[in-house]
């Protein structure tokens, strides 16, 4: 795929801001290649993402991001904007505990070409997952959590941030990542970690959703990819889906058909994240 | 479809409870149509639904009963068991309030012959669907509920039994009959009302269920069929199923596209209770 | 909702038409109420749907059209566009056959406000769906179908035309009606008539699909609504469902349990078509 | 799991079938874990599984197998049966062209034990894919195949078999293996070869799929998993499921998000194989 220029931009409705956009982008013979437009009428808030062909674009993207940032201005005081370029590649950094399917599942995705990123590291809180890790050529940190200890445990997160933070990730995942994190490491990766939670959300939040599940007795199990917030398991939902279960299936059936559904609606999130298609605003997503 | 009896059976599992029942009905020389069994490991229960080609027994149905009442006491002391014919026509009372989609799709269905079933009342809290039901033949019962007066309300209630009960219906159907039912009456009407409510449980308990469910952000909506318990939407789940929302749909599209999954939800959960498939044990339904 | 104007475009795509479009509907002070694009990769071809708050618009909409027209002209030769408004009620004539599960669907969302149009006639080839029909307050025109005498058959099309153009319908609906219709009706009816086919097309093109698709042991089944063109179910497809049988459905069960999924595809597709959400292009529709 | 003795059987159905296994299994004190039973109305044929604690039956498999075929014979003489030990490990074989992805995600299940089975040897005819294999400590067995050269394929073939049942195999995966299986090795491995075919059977038989789907527009894109027979892509079904797309994913984004169902309705069929829950009649299948 050619070189692409990806813009969003959110800011409150009012008339004339397609048009600012549109002729910016006209005037500077941009190619649309895609665009997408949402006015949430609750909120009277207006979002947008455009694909520009960068190859039509006869400036460089700091000059594009300047020249936009005053058509912004003027389109609105308050609003939110972005301008990345497909020509810088994407960095993630995958947290894990001991449960290997969805990081499986990302590198094989990233080996394949499907995702086109570089993993520059794992952080796991269990030394189990360093040999898969490893398989794929990628360093894997283990930062062991003393149960417990509340303090230790601060510091093991201070240790993954610093782990994190090296490589300045687009993308921080947690495959099924079994500790909760605390408040300020929350907000210090606001926007940019995305967590894998095993139940359809708002159903089930908490330790053993299946369990929970299993004994509810409900018919269809799912699982939700939100960005992580301080409040447990209630960020913004990115993605969900479920799958049909019956009397028939145990716990073990549940967890073991559940990682099917947790498997693809990660990947999905993520490849969205990734392009910038996920517009937050307030505790909800736009996904465009 | 030729006459058949159905047979449903519950005890704690052991050897023999299979072959025990299958030489009773093979020394009458019952034809077998369809036969399911399932065993719960964590209870320790075993559940079975036959259905035998009735031309084929050459006893009656209260002998049959009688006969199998013997075979089941020797293979369970606290076993669960029925026999129905189905040359026995069912009855189907239904409650409503002032949403007519679900009992219209309903009477859709009878009146095409696909739900065999009489409906001899359809009874309201509000007048609104008197025009839909009487269309049908079928006598529509207004109830007022006066709201607020807590006494007025149990009279209500007294009335709704009394009109409902006449009928000694096999299932009370609650199509979006938006008034909590009372203990007495849940326990009065157990294991025969089913209600519709209008999320996937346990997400979205209690009332605007689709107005809390766009608050979240979520990005399936669902419907969930129960049994109604004095556990406010908590009984056991007979079916559920969701459908795929995202950022463009206000409540009202949330409200008009989670209708069709109400609708079908609910007609299939009432064939599957009027065909004697659902086995409730404890809070959970095994479908047979 | 209040009064709204929706405009569709589609022409070769180059830069500018987005900028063309907005500017002159910001010059107007128009405001943007839902917007959608499309470019197809493959045909160079470009789609957009607007959506206009008709209160914001200072001009009448015949005057809206000739200037719209003007600014459409500008950005290219070969461009097709049109702009329809909300306050003009729309017209559907249904076409039916025996089964009358669609058209009591259709009927009953009428009824309820969901879909809100006018149906001024139902036409079928027996005389089965008069009853349901006229209890809706609509009239009936029955046109028998003589088999094998091809003659004859094309007289009673004839007819059926002359009973649906009577009323210049917006939308012409075959809801399971099974008579072939013939080219130069389909010519007549082009981008207006929609079919409700009982399989998922491509698969089990033509008669009886329920019986193809047991013979062939699929494990979904499915129903597909297309616009009718002279190719045996072979037009642009709309929207598409499925619903997962097994071995234990036989074709009866499968005709009961397709028929859930016909209602809500036919359902959803009649909606995207009346609120001009569907660009033809080629063989394919873009739904915007 | 503790040890299970699975038994199928299918024969004509007739009266007592049931009574005679589930009295053979009552009189050894075997307990019935798992029962399932279906008859075919349309062929008149019966199917059962039943899954027995090995525990409680009081002699060996193949006194088992002995005493059983005793009981099978009194009740049909064309019956078709089997007993399996799950002592007894199974050993799967997989062949593939290119496409790594479903190899990948069988490796996985395998790997993190979801899938408890050995895989001996994956052949494929491209050399690509030998590093994902061998990374998981499994053989690579590379076999071009000349195109065009009808003589070095039939060759070529040759050497797979060899390959392939050196292991005496109880699956044989074609995990987007790209050769037409030629008819006597169909033959030869009747029953035991899973094909993925990456659409919805019997739409888009044959090559490129993805590109037809694109083509015809369809709005649901899906994979199958049937038994390998000589008619091309017309085998037995064991599983299908679909994902919706829509106008504007392009081929690469159906190729793509057809991956997703690609790998896991393999992975459920293969599960299903290997649990001997598939009877094979005529050309359908009954899933117990």
């Amino acid at each position: 795929m050619s070189r692409r220029y990806v813009i969003t931009f959110g800011c409150p409705d009012r008339v004339g801001i397609v048009a600012g956009i549109a002729t910016f982008l006209a005037e500077l013979g941009g190619m649309i290649v895609e665009a997408a437009y949402h006015t949430d009428h609750d909120t009277g808030w207006f979002f947008t993402r455009q694909v520009i062909n960068a190859d039509t674009v006869p400036i460089g993207v700091d000059e594009l991001r300047a020249r936009f940032g005053e058509v912004a201005g003027g389109l609105a005081v308050d609003g939110d904007w972005r301008i990345t370029d497909t020509a810088q590649r994407r960095r993630v950094v995958i947290l894990v505990s001991r449960e290997g399917h969805c990081l499986y599942d990302i590198l094989g995705r990233v080996a394949s070409g499907e995702l086109d990123v570089d993993v520059p590291a794992v952080v796991g809180n269990h030394p189990d997952l360093a040999g898969i890790t490893e398989a794929h050529g990628i360093p894997f940190h283990h930062v062991p959590f003393p149960t417990g200890d509340q303090e230790a445990k601060a510091e093991a997160f201070a240790s993954v941030r610093e782990l994190v933070d090296a490589h300045d990730p687009h993308a921080i995942v947690l495959a099924r990542f079994m500790q909760i994190v605390p408040a300020w490491l929350c907000t210090a990766w606001a926007g940019r970690a995305l967590n894998i939670h095993h139940s359809f959300l708002p159903s089930f939040v908490g330790a053993r959703p299946y369990h929970q599940a299993h004994r509810r007795g409900v018919k269809l199990i799912g699982a939700t990819c939100h960005y992580v917030t301080p409040d447990l398991d209630a960020g913004p939902i990115v993605d969900q889906d479920v799958i049909r279960v019956g009397h028939a299936d145990s716990i073990t059936d549940m967890v073991r058909r559940g990682r099917d559904i947790e498997k693809v609606v990660l990947a999905r999130s993520l490849r969205w994240h990734l392009e910038d298609r996920i517009l937050v605003h307030g505790n909800k997503t736009v996904i465009l």
